[in-house]
């Protein structure tokens, strides 16, 4: 199979469809898995949605809206249905897609469809609605099976069975004592293999992993990566169980986190939606560009200052945007390897160390490699052999300063705090600009200038 | 919990471990999480990682083996053992884990390994080798829980609970008929539920997701996240089951094609190991670098074309590589947006005229924006209007060319299939770089120059 991808004729079926009777609609409808309707849902105005909505069994429509992403709010869709409607698909969606679809909502919205819903499901929504997104908390999902850890076998697998009337998936069961706190974790294999005496006691882990409500989403997705995960419990700090965070939930935030690093290694405020409007890519670009002016304009600042050896050899010109240029584009190869690399896991000293010792020999090596390159154009273009050694030294000497930022750089802002996707680019460029226009123009000062 | 990271403590605690007796060593080893003993190999050499291994039980040195990544070098460690551990560790190795690492081995040495196997073990292996390594047969598992579609529920639960013997996890069962034909999968525990004399054939989803064995891997994990599955089984052509991969296996993958994404917008070829070598690191990103150079030449020639203007004008120079710099900056913002947008999903015409208009919209008005900031500065420190005015329509000019090159080159690339990611930023820079460049010396030519 293909994944499914947004094309024109699926769309034409389902618009002729929606322009058909209701019987015709719902026939064309079933042919669709509910992700997928969701993906087209993005071509369709509010009311097909609704209309669609509507005609879904409750169970499906559910999960059509469960499948929508952020951008597609479809949380407007919720508001603009019937509020029974909406209270039945409300009750079909998990707790934490419950939750994450109403927190997008207006105050006075969320508390209008908390009051219609049944009293268990609003209590623990609006619990959930109380942890910040990005937490664990926030990622959880209230709805765990859970065991009593002094039941024995017969009795833990009908409460199992019993309760896993309205999940989807039990692989893993959690073990609490009389308030709740977890004490162990076992699967549903052990249960099904052991005898019929056993106690759940002795066949838990007690050595599992978990996290607390609070704890950052990013941690929780490495948790999950490191320890080959299918789901992890979510305790407060008396370790009483709250919730579970599936592994399914996690690639959702890696995707979140790769487009965020991506987004702020190339200038963009990580908050920026893909596919938001205008204004919010204005709002979120312009501050960053308005830095970068002023970062250029010290660079442009030591330009000015050689205002005479450009006057005489204009060429040197042409020739300093190359450099500039050149250590641009290695900083910026040295700075994702090593962003890239800080990202996936924490290096000690010694590994530090090596990685700016690295990026200086590379930056040695590829700016003796284009030193040349450079050289010898300007020796049969411009027949300069002194103007050549000059762009030789300029080109070599800025690559092993942009080898050097683009490793040091965010190496030094991780030490102290800062991410070192958001601020490394602006500061390498901001060096291997400097250094670009400073080494060639001095050079060509010192060793070009016949009256100096 | 937090995630583990190397630190001083741990590793010293495991050196000294090393240097007294085995009981101490084994004990010490006991507090650590067999993914955790992973990484602190990476600080270990190759004597302490054997004598580790050695001294580990089987079952928990053949996780430690499956939890070290590619660039740790299982596969040198694995040679190193004694071939009879060596063959109890890979028996105990899912067949996939043990897949990669033979992989990375020279064909003698895999040769080796596999003629000390059981016949079984050796034969999956070598079927699984058959695979290129970035498809779905390169990552599936050829191990799952597979019934007979035509047995009952009780036959169907014996034959699951004799297969789970090896398996960690049971929670997607296939059917399958005599031929090993996939029919259907069924939940663990729509089994249990089930009343005592049901039909398999009468439990299982007939309408699910499988991939076939040459699927990309990126295409996989696509599917995964799309339908929110915990597994997905591998198909060959005639639809035989031949085995399955799970959602663990695809958080690797989709690591790996983040890192890649980030890796090649930045200029690093994707196949450029984050933590190897400086030689490594050359090869990858020299070839680049050239290419560069050449477009960076191709941009100077302009300015070399203006000689004139810039001996009059020598302040031009400044100014134009603020101008091609923020160019180069703006083009960054929205490619990065664009590819990140294209490489979660595909966009229809109408989402594709809309991003580029979009891109269109920004760039103007964050170029006037700009734009306006240069004139005053070119007011106030140069006293010169016109000069202010050249400076805004350049910086303005330039904005828009950055936002619509930075949005069609990729969607351009992406729909004559080459990868946006690869070529675009080489291509913006070099129209933001020239642009940057021709419109402050072109129109200081035309209205700057006192004799023109």
């Amino acid at each position: 199979m293909e994944s499914f991808e947004i094309n024109k004729e699926d769309l034409e079926r389902i618009k002729t469809a929606l322009g058909g009777d209701d019987a015709e609609l719902e026939k064309v409808l079933a042919e669709y898995h509910a992700s997928e309707i969701a993906i087209l849902f993005e071509q369709l105005p509010l009311e097909a949605r609704e209309k669609i909505i509507n005609i879904l069994p409750t169970e499906e429509a559910s999960e059509v809206i469960s499948e929508m992403n952020e951008e597609q709010d479809p949380g407007e869709l919720l508001i603009s249905l019937h509020p029974e409607k909406r209270s039945e698909i409300i009750e079909e969606l998990d707790y934490d897609d419950a939750t994450d679809i109403i927190s997008q909502l207006e105050e006075h919205e969320q508390k209008e469809i908390l009051e219609d819903l049944d009293e268990e499901d609003a209590s623990n929504i609006r619990a959930l609605l109380g942890y910040a997104e990005d937490t664990a908390g926030g990622l959880m999902n209230s709805q765990v099976i859970k065991v009593n850890i002094y039941l024995d076998k017969k009795d833990a697998l009908d409460e199992i069975i019993r309760q896993s009337e309205e999940m989807e998936e039990f692989n893993t069961i959690y073990a609490v004592d009389e308030f709740d706190v977890l004490k162990g974790i076992l699967s549903i294999k052990s249960i099904i293999k052991a005898h019929a005496n056993t106690w759940i006691e002795n066949l838990v882990i007690k050595d599992f992993v978990y996290v607390k409500a609070d704890l950052d989403q990013e941690e929780v997705a490495k948790l999950i990566s490191q320890y080959n995960l299918t789901a992890i419990p979510v305790v407060d700090d008396h370790m009483k169980l709250l919730g579970r965070i599936t592994v399914d939930d996690i690639i959702d935030v890696m995707e979140e986190e790769s487009t965020e690093d991506i987004l702020k290694i190339s200038g963009v405020s990580e908050d920026e939606e893909l596919s938001g409007n205008w204004k919010a890519a204005v709002k979120s670009r312009l501050p960053w560009l308005i830095i970068n002016l002023g970062t250029a304009y010290l660079a442009a600042s030591i330009i000015r200052h050689f205002d005479t050896t450009i006057e005489r050899i204009a060429i040197i010109s042409a020739y300093m945007t190359i450099i500039a240029g050149m250590g641009g584009n290695a900083a910026t190869q040295a700075l994702a390897v090593t962003v890239r690399r800080i990202s996936l896991s924490d290096l000690t000293d010694r590994q530090a160390y090596n990685t700016v010792l690295k990026e200086f020999l590379v930056g040695l090596i590829n700016g003796a490699a284009n030193g040349l390159i450079v050289f010898f154009i300007a020796m049969i273009y411009d027949a300069n052999l002194k103007l050549g050694l000059v762009l030789f030294l300029a080109m070599t000497g800025n690559l092993i300063i942009a080898g050097l930022t683009g490793a040091t750089i965010p190496l030094v802002l991780k030490r102290v705090g800062i991410d070192p996707a958001v601020a490394s680019s602006i500061i390498i460029t901001t060096f291997t600009d400097c250094a670009g226009f400073l080494l060639p123009l001095w050079l060509a000062t010192q060793f070009l200038l016949p009256h100096h």
